[in-house]
Parts: C-alpha cells; structure tokens; sequence
C-alpha cells in the first residue's frame, strides 16, 4: 500500500533531500526510521515533491512510500489509534527534532508525490538592512549588504510569469525539458523589515527558485532595469550576471494536489511533459 | 557622555545577559567590544533594562554605557557618517552572528537604561500540536505535550493584570518589593498553530514571566479553573504547582521610554519605588 507522508525540516544540517552514502540526508534520516519503524527487510524507498539542495529546508514536504499492509496495519499495537495516527506519532520518536513529521496517510488511488503535484511553493527571505536581521531567524535569512528595492523587484518578477522555458535558470538536464508555467511571483517588505519571495509554479527544475531570486538582484541593487529578468529569460541562456542565491534563504512551503480522482491522471500528463 | 544600545539577540548560547567570569555573556561580549572599538582603558560598563536569564532571547533590549566623549567622537575617522552610525557599523562587525546591534545613539538627558523605562514587553512561545511544530523555530518555542486551550489560558491570565504584589511569582530578594503593575497579558493562537502569550509590565522580578506563563498552564492543560492563577497570586506565596516555564520560549521584545524631558523623573520614581 502506498502511504503519504508530510514533513517539515531545518536543512541547515542536511545534505540536502536525497540520499548519498555517507552523508546525513533528509530522505536517509526519513527511510531509516520508516524500515526500523516498519521492521521492513529492505530500505523503504521514498518519492518526494521537492528534491531540495543541501541547505534548503521544508514547512511543507511532501512524500510517498510503498509498504507493507500488514506491517502498516499493525502499528497501533494493542492503541487504539489508527496506523496513520501510530505511525506519526512513532516517526516523531524516531527522527531527530530538524525532522518534522505533520502527517501520515494513506495515498489515495494512483497518488505521485512528485508526478500528481499541480503547483510547488516556494519562499525565500532576504534581509537588506544590519539593524533589522533578526538574530533567531540566522538560519532562513540571507543577508544582503546594501539596501533592496522591493516594489522594483517585485514588478521586474512579474515579466517572468507564465509558460515559459526558464532554460536561462536552469541546470541543463539531457532529455529533460525546462518548460514551466510559473504561477505567481512575487515580493514583499514584511512588517520586520525582510523581504520576502512567494513563488508558486507547477514544477521547478533543478536550482530555478534561486536564480529566479539572483535575477531579480541587480534590479533591487539599482543595477538593472525591471525589464532585465524578462530579458535573460527569453535569451535562454545562462548569465553571468544572475547569482544562484545561497540555500538557506529558501524554504518549501506547500506541494499543492489535485481532487483524488484526478490523482492518476495529473501524474500521467505531468510524466509525459517532464521526460 | 552616555550612549543608548538598542540590540537583540539569541539567547541560545548564552549565559545569560550579566556578565560572569568564565561564562560567555551578551553583556560580557557587548562590553567587550565596546571596549575594544573605544580603544578605552578600562571595560566600559553597561547597564540594561532586562536583565535576561540565561537561553532567554531579546528583540528589543535596550543598554547604557557611559563612554569617553572624544573617543567616541572620533569614531567616523575619515569617512562621513555620524559616530553613532559609525558606532552601530563597527559593533557589528566585532560581536559574534548572535548579538545584532540595531542602533546606537546620544542618551537623552537622564536617560537611564533600567531605571528611565516605563515598559517591558515580552512575548512567550508554546507549541501543543506535534504535527504544527516548524523546525526553524525549536530556538524560541516550548514543546508542550498535550494539548492546551488557548481561550481558557487568556481568560485565565487577565485575572492578574493591574497593580499587585506579584510574590507568588518572583524569587524574593531581601528588601526589594514584589509590587509591579502587569498592564496586559494575552494568549493567542497564530495562524502556524503556536501559541503565544503577550506580557506587558511597568518593570518584572526575577523569573516573573516564566512564572506567569506556568501558573496559566494547569487553566489550559483543564487541571485548574480559570480563577487558579489570581487564586496563587492573592495568597502571595510560591506555590509547587506553578512551575518556571524554560527560558528559551521567552523573547524580550520591547522597552518603552517617556518622552525625553520625563527621563530624570521617571528614573527617580523607578528607582525610589523598587528599593
């Protein structure tokens, strides 16, 4: 049977989402407490929403794993809460407290975690003024040394919107498409005084989010028009002037599902695009 | 000539605001590098309007140093900013990621750090659903185990607000009153599922908040009714059932000053009334 599993994490720790031999990664951490969790012979396997990069971390993760009913069922014990209940509450005793699980249960028929996503949302905080950093927030903020200008940000981000081959963005993967619908962009001060991004498309290719936020700066910085991110985009190719900005700012923040009927068919049609 | 500090920091790491031999300290690490930066003979002394216990944070702490005048002065050397910029710019540079000064500036006449505030602010942080817990936030949230009611919790605590003896809630200290007026105390749910408590008085003892916050929790654990807290507060003595809630939920979030030409007689009053 095929479980959904919604997690949070601190990615300062982490090499990132998926599993590497010898590093602490969030999907090692993950597929260790399942298997021990599940006393499965081998290692349970996990498909995720948003492969994030070492540093990146996740309010709003989302996950899948194929297990064994009957080891599934079991979980309550002689409790008299439901797997789904169980097997939250016993990852939680599991997993080390920069791994938060919000919620197990069971995947409706024909659900993907990364194929039957409709949209992914991102946010990425930046602080431009030494006097406003807050010292509890180190470690999702990024530090930037001269002040931002986020109404030109902002208004520079909406020339990205739409469908697109965000290419310019992209690390180029053979075979693979970077044609993306990017849904909502935006930038705003908060009432600290940090800025910050809300960015929403159906999918994201490998380090998009953060030259999306690089390809803004130089507009914030007073050292490009709002109409320069548009410009690389349609160029299509890589530029030396867009940053791929540090990890830490980032955060994934919601993995957003179709209706359960339409679960298998989002998948299908997000596969066939995507390969 | 006296100086005004406005700064916040982490309090994880630290051993408290006061300095102590051997310990590593916000005020040790303040004094430090003010004394460094003013090249002064001696450590510049400091004097804070909360004095903070140890793993305790601030956003909004405020500080006084009486500092030679030419020294600091001299600050700017040859650029062209105000010493009080120049002041701000170079503590940065000097303290450590954890401590952020947000602002330095010329106290007004009388200015006293401590004795011249007319307010504290301090803001607590619980979290009672395992599922709602964001890992970024483990710094400056207290996990609670079961679940609490928010409602019966600020129902419960305005029963405290006003001029009292808050004895029952403060480590006594020989000749120092226990008299305080709490002028708001509040409870509520954000939007993330924590729950944060608001604290508002003319000054606190020692470990008043931390008190406060766990004389509210059997109202929201459903172990005491609503009037338990005004109940132990009117009796006047420590009671084993109020436990001191741990020190890295709380936050000093603001001092509130009158204006300029009331600080003399504000500190006066103060300083008249507490000992």
């Amino acid at each position: 049977m095929r479980i959904r599993i919604d997690l949070a994490y601190d990615g300062t720790d982490f090499a990132g989402w998926a599993a590497q031999p010898g590093q602490r990664t969030v999907e090692g951490e993950l597929s260790t407490a399942l298997t021990t969790l599940l006393r499965a012979p081998e290692p349970v396997r996990l498909v995720v929403a948003g492969r994030t990069d070492a540093g990146v971390h996740a309010r709003g993760q989302v996950a899948h794993a194929d297990v064994d009913a009957a080891a599934y069922a079991a979980l309550p014990g002689r409790s008299s809460r439901s797997p789904e209940a169980a097997a939250a509450t016993r990852l939680r005793g599991i997993l080390p407290p920069d791994i938060v699980v919000r919620q197990v249960s069971p995947a409706p028929a024909g659900f993907d975690a990364r194929f039957s996503a409709t949209h992914r949302r991102y946010c990425y905080r930046l602080c431009d003024d030494p006097a406003a950093r807050d010292p509890l927030r180190l470690r999702d903020t990024v530090l930037v040394a001269d002040p931002l200008d986020a109404a030109a940000m902002h208004h520079a981000a909406q020339g990205l919107l739409g469908l697109h081959d965000f290419a310019a963005f992209c690390k180029k993967r053979e075979g693979a498409t970077t044609t993306r619908t990017l849904l909502e962009y935006s930038w705003t001060r908060t009432a600290e005084g940090v800025l910050e991004a809300r960015v929403v498309a159906d999918a994201f290719c490998h380090s998009m989010v953060r030259a999306l936020v690089g390809v803004v700066m130089p507009v914030g910085l007073g050292r490009a028009g709002v109409s320069f991110p548009r410009e690389v985009m349609i160029a299509g190719i890589r530029d030396p002037r867009v940053k791929v900005m540090p990890a830490h700012g980032l955060a994934l923040e919601e993995v957003g599902y179709p209706p359960p009927h339409l679960m298998a068919a989002r998948a299908e049609e997000a596969r066939a695009r995507r390969d």
